[in-house]
């Protein structure tokens, strides 16, 4: 075995120099990199390096490339924190955007088996459902369905009507603080309506949270799912 | 406003119906549902109403569709852990599953800009890129490439590469325990390498980690990112 370091691979380089040129400003979020045919001459290399530098800035999220069109630089995603105190408008503003809520529907139905296991309550005991569409800098960052269990929240389908809040509507019904208990990530397709909302291609990849908040006795307040936008929203976890 | 609930939509006693045969082990992961047109009869509704319902449950991760094959069962994703304490073997065992990992290149190189902050070392300071794929119950869930500060550990390249435990190889070169101090998380699609590596198709969803795990002094000894497959794992954070 050698301890010498190996010499940088030459698409290791170009990746680099594409990425200094991004940290530095030359390219901003949305604009189009140079065609590969271009970036080939601009190093000295062929086109399946370049191909190689750019699927590394992909992987980093940094660039995203769009079949026919070419390689974009990617926005900044907004970072999301998902640790016991998860609120949305004040972690947002803490982190230097502008957060917005819109309101799709306020519906009342019996909650299924699934989700009443998640509230700890019945399957078919009464929740309130909240579907709407958050924003971050007046882009919608995601989609989300929150469910709350009505007959320990009454007064929470009145409360849920006159707030954008859920902090607020909860305070509202008696909730003075809650936490999150846990959290539960995947990745998958975006729909065809969650990508017309949230302003996608059908397919492209979402970010599913599903997660439980609590009061400060434990019991169960609030059940959430939530498609975040994959290249919009980074959740940031410190432990 | 009224505080009579309102009556189940027909889609909605449909995924019912479709989540409880799930459940109750009428299809198992894998399996492919009856076709819409096999549903819609079964039902008594149209076809759109079944893609409605259909629909729900791909949004909740418990089928797949596929363009022109029809509907899956989803296999049940791996819960993964991602608290204070994430030690892949470890983790994996007590969740039910066998855990494996296969190392592609152990390799070293210069760190990046980016990379050095998050370890906190000086941009082109010596790293060793451990490079692999981790498995769960013998299937690929996850491409890893981790980095480690050599001058920091130094012996660390041999101890990777005599273990397939990166706790182990910490624990060789002195550092006996480590936590996690921070996880950054995304959803992206899936490229070429990554496609192949995990057998999906390329576009895929991927929920891309990145981490950082410290000494019990607070020093960065690891810096992570992982390609996890998105219809196979979930990963879990109880707070």
């Amino acid at each position: 075995m050698t301890r010498k370091p190996k010499r940088t691979p030459i698409w290791q380089a170009i990746a680099t120099g594409l990425r200094a040129d991004i940290a530095e400003g030359r390219y901003v979020p949305g604009d189009r990199l140079p065609t590969e045919a271009a970036l080939a001459q601009r190093f000295g290399v062929n086109r399946h390096t370049v191909r190689h530098a750019l699927s590394k800035l992909v992987a980093e999220g940094m660039v995203r490339t769009r079949r026919g069109a070419g390689a974009f630089v990617a926005a900044r995603p907004t970072d999301y924190p998902i640790g016991a105190r998860v609120r949305f408008h004040e972690n947002l503003l803490a982190a230097g955007h502008k957060p917005d809520k819109r309101l799709l529907h306020l519906t009342r139905r019996a909650v299924t088996a699934t989700e009443g296991r998640a509230l700890a309550i019945e399957a078919g005991a009464p929740v309130v459902a909240y579907h709407g569409l958050s924003f971050s800098d007046d882009l919608a960052i995601a989609v989300f369905e929150s469910l709350f269990p009505e007959d320990r929240l009454p007064g929470i389908y009145d409360a849920l009507s006159g707030t954008r809040s859920v902090t607020e509507a909860l305070e509202q019904v008696g909730i003075t603080d809650y936490t999150r208990s846990s959290t539960r990530l995947t990745a998958v397709r975006a729909e065809a309506t969650q990508a017309l909302h949230l302003q996608l291609a059908e397919g492209d990849p979402i970010l599913r949270s599903t997660s439980v908040n609590v009061d400060l006795t434990g019991r169960p307040v609030e059940f959430g799912l939530t498609w975040f936008a994959g290249d919009r929203v980074t959740l940031t976890l410190e432990t």
